[in-house]
């Protein structure tokens, strides 16, 4: 087989490139290792920025987040038994952002690439990226039982953290960037109606709580637990009872609890490798960088990084210029720092280290009271949440 | 002897409170250790906010720093061999800070007590408070050779982070909330023009630097060093090549030399004591609260606090109300804390821990470079730095 851009990963960051290649008459192959049934329900984020929003819409696949994504103008910050509103519009001259779940993201990307897309193959795992040094780099996979070959010209690899992209870039010219931070998350997905309209970030003694939603039906909430807390020892009622009881402020407010159908513990790290470009193979999304989830930033992330790619690869293809992909990596790294930044700030600020100490309690409501009472540093906290400029 | 305040400490912050009870017509004394040379001569901070200035203008003391206090606009941020210029006026609606020695503002403020004010006796050992929780407590002091006893309806505590009023708190009520930074800066005093208009703030692999300046013909400089440091390890050639080498930027940029006249080490440390007051005991300046230099609030922070406890002690001869001095812990403690915050960040993000990673550095680059590309968050530093509001 051969392609002009093979993307490895048929996440959203692969899948919307395509979109976003096959709108600008660029072909390319997607080859995704897991079943289309695994994809499309891998639970993930759903806060989406105003450019990643915009984003799909450029790769024509924002139907169903024009009719079912949820208009969020803020968020709303709880500590000391006080609530505070962050109004996003007022704050950033009428930004906002959008809550739509990643699965339905990628259920209407794949559904858009198998009606009319390039080639998106399933169960297709790569196996090695070769000669990404030359002209002519090849994707080694497996599908359908037997290895296969893609030509490409370029290979983006979309491929997740644990995919081969990154390893293919050799050590001596890699650099990686690591924390690991001393708490996870228990996510929950249950089938009730949010407790609230917007998110709300819990900060509190007995660790952080964030409350959100994947619809007006379904809530998705979180609990900061120890690292290696096993989901199973947490019962649905003392999940809510924990939950019920970081979200405490007065009697006016009470938390809305229902079937909880899905729970897991994640773990909380930031990671940045540098460069993301090596000859011809272009790293993308959490195959270059993970953050935690406070900040909202992953998808948001992933998303940005396959803009400025749509826009390299469309320009190559305009005027035979290579600039974009030249500047690629450092454009990308500098809005990745950014966000590897903010969402740094977002976790410490509002979780419990197991060992802090009353200094860093008081710190931490210091810096809250701060942005509750400051319009510049509010402000800073709206325009770092609701998304940096794409070329920062 | 009896008076209506009895004052610990002929520092800054008791000496200004002096001056203001003395022009509202409250009677006080003032019990300082040491003897007027050495207070004269103790080399602490000298960046005062606007909040700072005013208040020696208010407590008729702002003389000598009319005539020789220099107004700076802005501060520089060195990193990357970049210097970037954060504009004060431009960023608070016209706010600058001033530079004018702390032992300036002793000289100035003894001589006006000498000359017309309430007692203020050197040498006099504060021994003991008593009776903090009646209405007539006691200070028991040693002066001349002999113990007497100072009888006030008031007692406040400016006698520092080693003095005996914040320990005159019964334990029981007391919380303190300490943190130490693994670095400490070595500080020298040289008869040299200084090398920039404004302070620099540089922040580099090789670990922080600050040039500062005491007047036109005086520069002040800082070099970050391990704790335990011992400054004669440091010989003069030693500490100009280091200086120069941290702020180095290009051929264009050097460093002015010059004769050393005073070198020492100072640990980083910052500290909260709560409360401020424990009956008829008041606690002010560094006997309450400690901050690293590097935000330099230490002196403004002192100020501040006895700013307020003129107006409460005003109100209170006015009107009879104890209303001020019920909320002065409460509201000296909001704005210590944004200080501390403020001055922890500064710090942290400017000084390179020993033991700091690869991900660390790249994250303080981050915070600088978005401090100076966005308007919000360098405002927010300004307005940080320049000084919050008296009632946070």
């Amino acid at each position: 087989m051969r392609t002009t851009v093979g993307i490895i990963g048929g996440g959203p960051a692969g899948l919307l490139l395509a979109r976003l290649l096959h709108r600008a008459g660029i072909d390319c192959v997607v080859l995704e290792a897991r079943t289309r049934e695994y994809v499309e329900q891998r639970q993930r984020a759903g806060m989406l920025e105003q450019g990643t929003v915009d984003a799909l819409r450029e790769g024509g696949a924002a139907e169903g987040l024009e009719a079912r994504g949820l208009v969020h103008q803020g968020i709303e910050l709880r500590f000391d038994r006080e609530r505070h509103h962050i109004d996003f519009p007022v704050l950033t001259g009428g930004r906002t952002v959008t809550i739509y779940a990643q699965t339905e993201i990628v259920k209407d990307l794949v559904a858009l690439q198998l009606a009319d897309g390039p080639p998106l193959l399933f169960e297709a795992q790569a196996l090695a990226i070769e000669k990404p040094e030359t002209t002519a780099p090849v994707v080694r996979f497996v599908h359908e039982g037997r290895e296969q070959t893609l030509n490409c010209d370029w290979v983006v690899g979309c491929d997740g953290f644990h995919g081969i992209a990154r390893d293919t870039v050799p050590a001596e010219v890699s650099r990686a960037y690591e924390h690991d931070y001393p708490y996870s998350w228990l996510g929950i997905l249950a089938d009730v109606a949010p407790s609230c309209d917007e998110l709300i970030y819990a900060r509190g003694e007995r660790g952080f709580a964030l409350h959100s939603m994947r619809s007006p039906h379904v809530s998705r909430l979180y609990l900061q637990v120890p690292n290696g807390t096993d989901p199973d020892g947490w019962s649905d009622d003392r999940i809510w009872d924990e939950l019920a009881a970081r979200f405490a402020i007065d009697a006016d407010w009470t938390l809305r609890r229902g079937p909880i159908t899905a729970k897991s513990v994640t773990p909380m790290r930031s990671y940045v490798h540098e460069p993301m470009r090596h000859g011809r193979l272009l790293l993308a999304g959490d195959a270059a960088h993970i953050v935690p989830p406070t900040g909202a930033k992953g998808l948001n992330l992933a998303v940005s990084d396959v803009r400025l790619l749509g826009r390299a690869f469309a320009e190559l293809r305009r005027t035979g210029s290579e600039q974009l992909l030249d500047t690629y990596s450092q454009s990308c790294l500098a809005r990745v720092w950014q966000a590897t930044r903010f969402s740094y700030d977002m976790t410490t600020m509002l979780h419990t280290r197991p060992d802090a100490d009353p200094f860093e309690h008081r710190l931490q409501l210091a810096r809250l009271r701060r942005i509750t009472a400051s319009r510049h540093a509010a402000a800073e906290l709206a325009a770092n949440y609701t998304g940096l400029p794409l070329q920062w």
